[in-house]
């Protein structure tokens, strides 16, 4: 809390005005968790939110205490007082708007703004959350919403890397990034910025500066294409956190497919890949493949078996998978790509389960156990450790 | 929770619209005191009230939780969700007024209504806490603006006695008690009811019945004094929280008192008990002794040196005394009740230093060993052991 203090108010005494937005301390939205769990495995949502978003509120007045302390002049200002509106989604709302007249007032002030992270209320004033690293959202949604010159992500890493360091020591900080790509990386597992974030800033335009909480060093800078040198391949992710299931021999029937998803959809499994085999010559039987978190499994379990007997299948599962996939907004003028991805992964010997692409993103779902090695490949391959980005 | 949960649910059952007014979790309170105290020996005021009010939204959802769990229906509601308006004065706001539709719509619908008590919000939204204890006080408060047939309070003993039950055995509990005679009781330390809910209380004709937490007795009505009967004596309190400051020949000129006096209201010192002798014969010094709060007398001492030098007067300190007392709306229409108190304790050799009446109350600074000697005479004097109350 001092070092956030102190940076905010070195950033305002550079002749910024300042709004921070904070999350709540380590652990105490965990502890907040288990409070309710003790009482109930399904706790009611809107209570959940009512109590989760004490964590912040918490962390909001203290960030303000302590800046007062340190000689400054701070507000603390809750979710309900901004009126940061959202749908009545308890425990994974939306924002619909936010009214910026409270917060310009007390910067303009002279105050830190220090605003909870993560709340918001509904239409009859139910305390909403927006769910885990909502904070960030929050963040970009009130930078928009006050048309700030840049929104910084403090962090524990630096920056955005070209993949994980930890796999690949030759990784590097990359100083630009679209927001599309960042979009890309973040839905493949890549935890610097919450997707929503993401979402938001692309919408509203809004310069995300990723930085490290725990240094002064430039980040990385998150913007809109124009300006942006296009590289062919950004970065490399993984995501070993998706299971795979597979639905041998299904009725190729119209509606058949729909219905699975249907199902699944309603339960809210989150499907990520979905690839149907065509049928073999003039057999009337198709394969389709998906992929879950890992943690819907027992649930789809339980939910397909029923189903996929109805539709004459078997259903195969396998956890033990990763996905590994590039992306860079290059590659929708670049051809060969994905031919390049499949050679450099079939010279290593890495079998690959499952392909999925998008325009700026090849997915591919592989054995877990290749998942360091396809990474490293990939990064090299691509030149990525060479800081080119292009096709080498 | 669980306790409080059935109780609600089982007065549900028998017919009856619940809401409920929780106060924060045991230890709450001060674990977040401590937290604002980490930052800051003096936390800006509103900011210690977005954090503490944290504690109570905490029990609402949790309490809400574990009706649900019980198969009931609950909603918890927030301070600015039912607009429990009050001041600005942080830490100690008072409450202007409270919007009952959102909690009336909840009980007709069915639900228990969970509401977070101490809480409130100021004209600009801001969030203010009433206070320790203010949980008591948003409980009268909100019983008032529904018109609720009873406000019962849940402690941890089974109602008012006649005086404390760990000093005098035969001290009995009180079935009605007037809210005059109750507001002096609290006021004198009697801990049962927080005397600002017993004035709310007293406004509105709330009746409020105090009762254990942990048993199903009847406790104590508190009600208004038609139908009472009235008793000479309800019962007999102390407090060893006060001391003495004494102003030994002080000038007797106009205005010198209250130039004293003023001083110490302005630096928010309350005074107790003020008894200013009359000048002896021709003299023109006076001797002005109060009481004070104990943990105020280092503050009183630093303010009070200068000016009684002004004055020419001397300053002595005793923190060594207690205060004891007897309320009854009887003394009012019976005469001699002061003299026969003086009497009772001048037969067991206990010395008076101060004395101070009101229509109801008469109380008398005593040395504090003698408190409990003092309380048990009184109490037995007065034939409170016997359930008479009357004059013996």
């Amino acid at each position: 809390m001092r070092v956030v203090s102190e940076r905010a108010l070195k950033t305002q005494a550079e002749g910024h005005q300042v709004v921070m937005i904070v999350s709540a301390m380590a652990g105490e939205t965990n502890r907040l968790l288990a409070l309710a769990h003790s009482i109930s495995p399904t706790p009611d949502m809107r209570e959940m939110d009512s109590l989760a978003s004490t964590g912040e509120q918490v962390s909001a007045a203290l960030v303000a205490m302590t800046i007062q302390t340190l000689g400054g002049q701070a507000r603390s200002l809750l979710g309900h007082q901004i009126k940061v509106q959202t749908d009545a989604a308890f425990t994974k709302a939306r924002i619909h708007n936010i009214d910026a007249t409270r917060i310009l007032q007390t910067v303009k002030d002279g105050k830190v703004a220090v605003i909870a992270g993560f709340q918001g209320v509904d239409a009859e004033g139910n305390i909403t959350t927006l769910g885990r690293g909502g904070s960030d959202t929050t963040a970009v949604a009130i930078a928009a919403a006050i048309q700030a010159d840049v929104c910084e992500i403090y962090t524990d890493v630096d920056g955005v890397y070209t993949t994980d360091p930890n796999i690949v020591p030759t990784a590097r900080k990359i100083d630009r990034i679209s927001y599309e790509e960042m979009l890309e990386l973040a839905s493949l597992g890549a935890k610097v910025l919450q997707i929503r974030s993401v979402e938001v800033a692309m919408k509203y335009g809004v310069p995300v500066h990723v930085r490290s909480s725990f240094s002064d060093r430039t980040g990385t800078m998150v913007v809109g294409e124009e300006g942006l040198e296009s590289v062919v391949v950004a970065g490399v992710a993984y995501d070993k956190g998706e299971a795979k299931v597979q639905l041998v021999g299904a009725d190729d029937k119209p509606g058949v497919v729909a219905k699975i998803f249907g199902m699944l959809a309603e339960k809210n499994v989150q499907v990520d890949m979905i690839i149907q085999s065509p049928s073999r010559g003039g057999d009337s039987r198709t394969d389709v493949t998906f992929t879950v978190a890992k943690t819907d499994l027992p649930r789809v379990k339980d939910l397909i078996e029923d189903s996929a007997k109805g539709v004459g299948a078997r259903v195969e599962y396998d956890a033990d998978i990763a996905k590994v996939s590039i992306v860079g907004l290059g590659m929708r003028s670049h051809a060969g790509i994905a031919a390049k991805t499949f050679g450099l992964l079939a010279a290593e010997g890495i079998n690959i389960q499952a392909i999925s692409t998008s325009e700026i993103k090849i997915s591919c779902i592989i054995a877990a156990k290749y998942t360091e090695l396809a990474v490293r490949t990939l990064h090299e391959g691509f030149g990525l450790d060479r800081g080119t980005g292009a096709e080498s």
